[in-house]
């Protein structure tokens, strides 16, 4: 993770030197991961909703196993351990889990607490000596990314954002056939994400928590997978904001749509929303051909059709492929596909910049020009 | 089509009460169009690629009748006369075509020409006392819009713009729907049209003639079926512009997204091209259902899928369906389908605010606040 190419992409990227002063050319893990018994064990730092589907989904996983939770909720420690076979030492609060660093049984944290939460989660799951994956938003904003990477790399723990679909056969079969230029140039890209949102009380809707509504939660595929189409970094960003509903939307994005300007000169014309469904979709117009992905983002089946014929690929547990494939990274020292905390700042930056420019009323906001 | 709402409406689109001054409040055709025979005899003025289509659709015609060509190339006219069985006392060249005035065998002339001598060619058919249809788009900006209207109530004549999908049975189905609400409140509509064009000398690509590129020529489509779509003009637009040739276009847009906010608070994001395929579609999103045609702007068969199911529709000759379709409002003075030159115009002050937004880096430009 801290080769001198990720080094100088640190530096383009803002982390800059003071974040990473005093570290060694190549951070060494405090806390390394025996790879005797080639498991990854994993604690899941707060319990809701989608932790539980990353727990289930777990069941399927062949070298990452779920040991260990933590959680503000006392109430929800009986069903889980039942659930999920956790042992009574494997289970910590956020007051103790600074604890976690002399529990052999937990290798890595995987947060997944509210948006607004994950700057500080990480934080102190870095602290704990853990290696990290955060859920997608990666936080608020790229500053509390650039914070994040800077404290795991201080740790010397790696740290993942949960982009599960770059574990997922279809989407990776998408990625490889753009590399291998089978569209040719790609000349524009056309994602959408979202549906309409239920329980006007949920977090999701809340600024302290979310960070961002739409573009924060649903917002972030259409941007990751129009960076997974391209394989570029934007140089501007444009940026409209609508609402239908200002009473349920009162505090974050209803709609979002914006646009990526390539240093080709191509743009990505995105989309998400919180507030109406049959939205969702990839499409990637090619010199030489197209894809289509529908459903592209969900939790599956994947469906994608191109020029040249239908995806063909496995339907899959994507949260067991995430795991395993990230354990896998980490056991075996391999390179990730793409879902570092680099990656998550990436796109975080582009976030920036479009609420940037939604707030001056569409204006393109120049990027990642260093 | 001088109707009292139809003044205010052309008041408050800045027609103003210059351009209206000294009509009567309902203007009469100078050259009334005999109903006895419930027959529209049609001139072409200009014989280009579309003419000949247009041509060739209106053998289909029930009431209206190719009689007439004006050209400014001598050597196209054996060729049409004879395909077209049209008299040599209904041949005319520019210079002579104000001549029409007295010849009962031509009601009506339809411009086919460059866009940009749209607004030159339209005065001269008005100034023929003949009825007209202005091919799209309509002008190069609102203003010839006006001028174009102006001119046409000031000689008693109608002025349609040649929007044809108004006529064909799928797109008129998806527009019944809406109206009738079976989509619910529209929440989002993201359409695109465009093609790879060939011939890099061709006028499309010559700023002079095409009057911009892309946006000007395919993007109307998207525009237009922004507005159909919803039913609702926008109060803002905001665009961006993307090339990845500048040598080919050089002098016009390649392609265009843009983004059309509505009174109710939804977007349309749109886009158009000249540089890739696979792109033409429309999508419409509703809080009780949704709409997709593809192909949506072609000249046919058109497709539609709504939630409720494929829009099952006979597929016809556009251009036939078109022309009987105008004869009839003309013969029977019924209401056109939302294809006057009001309707031009209001797509042409869109058009003026797109490229406005684009030169302003993407800025909101708000319009029709009146």
């Amino acid at each position: 993770m801290d080769s001198r190419r990720d080094f100088l992409q640190k530096f383009s990227l803002g982390l800059g030197v003071t974040a990473l002063a005093g570290l060694p050319a190549v951070a060494h893990d405090i806390n390394p991961v025996s790879n005797a018994d080639k498991q990854l064990r994993v604690a899941i730092l707060g319990l809701g909703g989608y932790a539980n589907i990353v727990a289930k989904g777990m069941k399927d996983c062949k070298i990452a196993k779920l040991t260990g939770i933590i959680t503000g909720t006392p109430s929800k420690i009986p069903e889980w351990k039942k659930k999920y076979n956790i042992e009574d030492k494997n289970v910590y609060s956020y007051d103790n889990m600074h604890e976690i660093k002399n529990n052999p049984d937990i290798d890595l944290i995987y947060v997944i607490t509210p948006n607004s939460l994950h700057h500080k989660h990480v934080l102190m799951a870095a602290a704990a000596g853990k290696h990290v994956i955060c859920e997608k938003p990666m936080a608020d904003n790229a500053k509390q990314a650039r914070e994040m990477i800077a404290a795991c790399d201080k740790a010397g723990v790696k740290l993942y954002i949960g982009y599960r679909l770059h574990f997922e056969p279809h989407t990776k079969e998408l990625i490889r056939m753009r590399k291998a230029g089978e569209f040719g140039k790609v000349m524009h890209v056309n994602n959408y994400a979202g549906f309409k949102i239920g329980d006007p009380k949920q977090w999701r809707l809340r600024k302290a928590l979310a960070g961002g509504g739409a573009m924060m939660d649903v917002g972030v595929y259409s941007l990751n997978g129009a960076r997974y189409c391209t394989g570029e970094e934007p140089i501007w960003v444009t940026a409209q904001e609508s609402k239908t509903d200002k009473v349920k939307f009162a505090e974050v994005d209803e709609t979002v749509t914006f646009q990526l300007g390539s240093p080709g000169g191509m743009i990505a014309n995105c989309g998400c929303t919180y507030n109406f469904n049959h939205v969702e979709g990839l499409k990637l117009m090619g010199e030489k051909g197209w894809a289509e992905m529908n459903p592209a983002f969900g939790y599956g089946p994947i469906r994608g059709n191109t020029h040249l014929g239908p995806i063909n690929q496995p339907d899959v547990t994507h949260q067991a492929y995430q795991m395993d494939g990230i354990a896998e990274c980490i056991l075996d020292n391999k390179p990730d596909p793409n879902v570092s905390g680099l990656e998550g700042l990436k796109d975080m930056i582009v976030v920036d910049a479009i609420y940037e420019s939604i707030r001056k009323d569409g204006k393109k906001i120049f990027i990642n020009k260093a």
